[in-house]
């Protein structure tokens, strides 16, 4: 009974929450570039308000990167700790957007309203039905249903440095008997998932010398050493002709996916055709002889994320660059330890430079892949309120995207966590024009009150 | 007698002479930069004042890009035209320079003052030796000495794309007994030179498209096709392990050096050691068999002159991008033909691309290479004139850089060219602090004198 009044208020008053979140998404919390740092700072005192509002005791903590949100409410029941960011990913290429990325408004589309800004899917919007369920509960019961923490952070875009440090001072304030996690996606546009497997990610930036300045191509071309061509070179042999990652030892750590995951996602009706073509391809591009699916939640991958050098503007300039730069990173899954895949990439690397090149690396860091522990009990009751809202059976899946955060929570805080969320492929997440479905704002909310009412009621 | 006088005049009144071209280096003459339109045409405007100042007959042409200057002046004796452009490079990287590259100055450096600016030695200080050259016999017999056409462009930095069209359209003119060139550079620090072999040149930029958006590597990384990977994987395969150039056909119209220019060539005191040294390297990185000399001056060469794609700002973006971009040059001997070599690596790029990927080429343009006759009276009386003012007989040489107006006064004029320049190899042209010493500057000023007096005398 209770539950049914919960979500005829979150029905009622879905308009209202669409209004909250693009108070959220107009702060530009980009956390990757310091010129937005206030923005992140702002987008937490936001966040301590709301949740200040529904009786929590909420606190907004400095670190030496963005600060961190906890607040801690309600009593009774297992004890669950909430985890969402609040930083989003840079905006550029700006003119590939169609309207201002921190101007959000709902548009209409043929497949429905969708909420249109930076992190409206990414993880604002996520974060916001989490934080709305709570709000309807609070508002039809008068309290909180159960004891609650949430944590809320404003590194995850940029590789949450000041994290463990974090948890590791506060973790008596943060542990709890489950994380939840809501920064992942349906598995269909109307089929609801349950992370089971996650991979990891390592990155790094690195920058080719050759010459000590940029040169005339006229008059050193042919005599003197072109970084680009280094660079081409060396990251053009990354992959072999069958789409497998040369860097020794690359593979050593990857198991094989065990054979009753691998037959449950068979049985999955993933469209591969679709997917591709959903981005304008038709062709997958990894190993040859793995499916898709496997190509993006259970093996490894190294991707060239950006490349630059010489002379990018308009116009011609017959520059023989000095520099060359790269930003590499690699998905890990299974026990692929990110320090060695590092360092084994940093010694190909170096293996490869001619006489008068040379390399710098800055900043190498990753977090390994992780796989939770569906036999916790709270994975039946989550699948079991998702399918009451849903009216699917929710999907155990991998996720290609890389969720520390899981891993920590259980490393440091000796926590399982569970990961729902309610973005689906074409979000454009990262990319220009992300989006967040109204749909999926409004049974996102709808899912989470089912399943408070399945943990603490 | 008058000679003399001449350059007693010259070196009275070198800080005038340096005075006047810090007003035209003032002048931001991008020409690449659509945003310098302006001031190409100030620029312009400022040379046609200083000729008509010295009794020229002097006009401002306009074209579909920027002004032609072109002035008439002085009779008698062989008709020379002079022929420099007022148009500069753009500066990025702009914060490695150590000053405002468009303010000016004379800095003392341990081999001397310099000029320090944009241009300062490509080509406006080199385009004022002949002015205040000119201006000097002027102002000590009170004309010019001999019939003399200055012709300046403003697009030489960018593909010169008015140039033959207004050479056809204005052939009468423009045409002269003798076109003079300066433009180029000295042998060594104190030695003359003389082109007689110059490169060609032949360039394109493209775009490599794989997904029709920006793709977020933990979604698809792995199953979709990633352009940076692409190109690196084209453009890393551009030379061989020997240094050759694999586009097919590439060498096919490539002769070998006549061997008394080989022997020539020997005899000159280049010094390899140091001319990499100059710029921090140490190994030749051309094709494996032949000499660095060859290598800038009389052989062909590919060079990657600008290469971007993907997230290139501070932090780390895992996108996955939908475009790749680079810009590809060719310096160019003996018969290549542009045209021909374009197409073939048009088409070695086609052959290579994956299932979706597809390439857009944008301006493909190139000029062939060019050979001076130098069996053209002019060029003793040069050499002679050189000679007397270094000290040291000018040296015959080749030219790894492309100056395809020597080509075009041959093929659209019938006019043959007489290339000589006072730069340096250290003068940092198209980088960041170019300079241009005084000592070249003034003894630029004073070799055309002399050569004015043996060609005019």
């Amino acid at each position: 009974m209770t539950l049914d009044a919960v979500l005829d208020h979150i029905d009622a008053n879905l308009p209202q929450a669409v209004d909250r979140l693009m108070g959220l998404l107009r702060i530009p919390s980009i956390s990757t570039d310091p010129a937005y740092a206030a923005d992140c700072d702002r987008a937490a005192d936001w966040l301590v308000a709301e949740l200040a509002s529904l009786g929590f005791e909420a606190a907004k903590h400095v670190t030496p990167g963005h600060p961190m949100v906890v607040a801690h409410g309600g009593e009774g029941g297992p004890h669950l700790l909430f985890y969402g960011h609040y930083d989003v990913q840079p905006v550029d290429p700006l003119d590939l957007w169609h309207r201002d990325p921190f101007d959000p408004a709902v548009e209409e589309t043929p497949k429905g309203p969708v909420i249109r800004a930076r992190g409206a899917s990414d993880d604002k919007g996520q974060l916001m039905t989490f934080v709305e369920a709570m709000r309807a509960w609070k508002a039809v019961t008068g309290r909180l249903p159960g004891r609650l923490t949430v944590f809320l952070e404003g590194e995850e875009e940029s590789g949450s440095p000041s994290l463990v440090p974090f948890l590791r001072a506060h973790a008596a304030d943060l542990r709890a008997d489950l994380a939840v996690i809501c920064d992942t996606g349906l598995f269909e546009d109307t089929v609801p998932a349950i992370i089971t497997m996650l991979r990891g990610l390592a990155k790094v930036e690195f920058t080719l010398q050759g010459p000590d300045k940029d040169l005339h191509s006229g008059m050193y071309g042919g005599a003197a050493i072109n970084p680009l061509r280094v660079m081409t070179r060396i990251l053009g042999g990354l992959h072999d002709d069958q789409g497998r990652v040369t860097v020794p030892g690359f593979y050593d750590d990857v198991d094989e996916l065990p054979e009753p995951i691998r037959a449950q996602w068979q049985g999955l009706a993933f469209d591969h055709a679709k997917f591709l073509g959903d981005v304008g391809l038709s062709v997958p591009a990894g190993e040859a002889d793995r499916t898709p699916l496997e190509m993006i939640w259970s093996r490894p991958t190294a991707e060239i994320n950006g490349l630059w050098g010489g002379y990018t503007g308009a116009g011609f300039k017959t520059v023989l660059p000095a520099q060359a730069h790269a930003k590499v990173s690699f998905r890990l899954v299974s026990r692929q330890d990110p320090e060695k895949i590092l360092a084994s990439f940093q010694n190909w690397i170096r293996a490869q430079l001619p006489a008068d090149c040379s390399v710098t690396f800055h900043d190498p860091e990753g977090s390994p892949a992780g796989h939770m522990q569906i036999d916790h009990p709270a994975f039946d009751l989550a699948r079991a309120a998702l399918t009451d809202e849903w009216g699917r059976a929710a999907a155990y899946v991998g996720c290609g995207g890389s969720i520390p955060i899981a891993g920590w929570f259980k490393t440091e805080l000796g926590m399982d966590a569970l990961l729902i969320g309610f973005g689906r492929d074409d979000d454009r997440i990262h990319s220009p024009n992300e989006k967040y479905d109204v749909a999926c704002f409004h049974k996102g909310i709808r899912s989470w009150a089912r399943f408070l009412a399945r943990i603490h009621g």
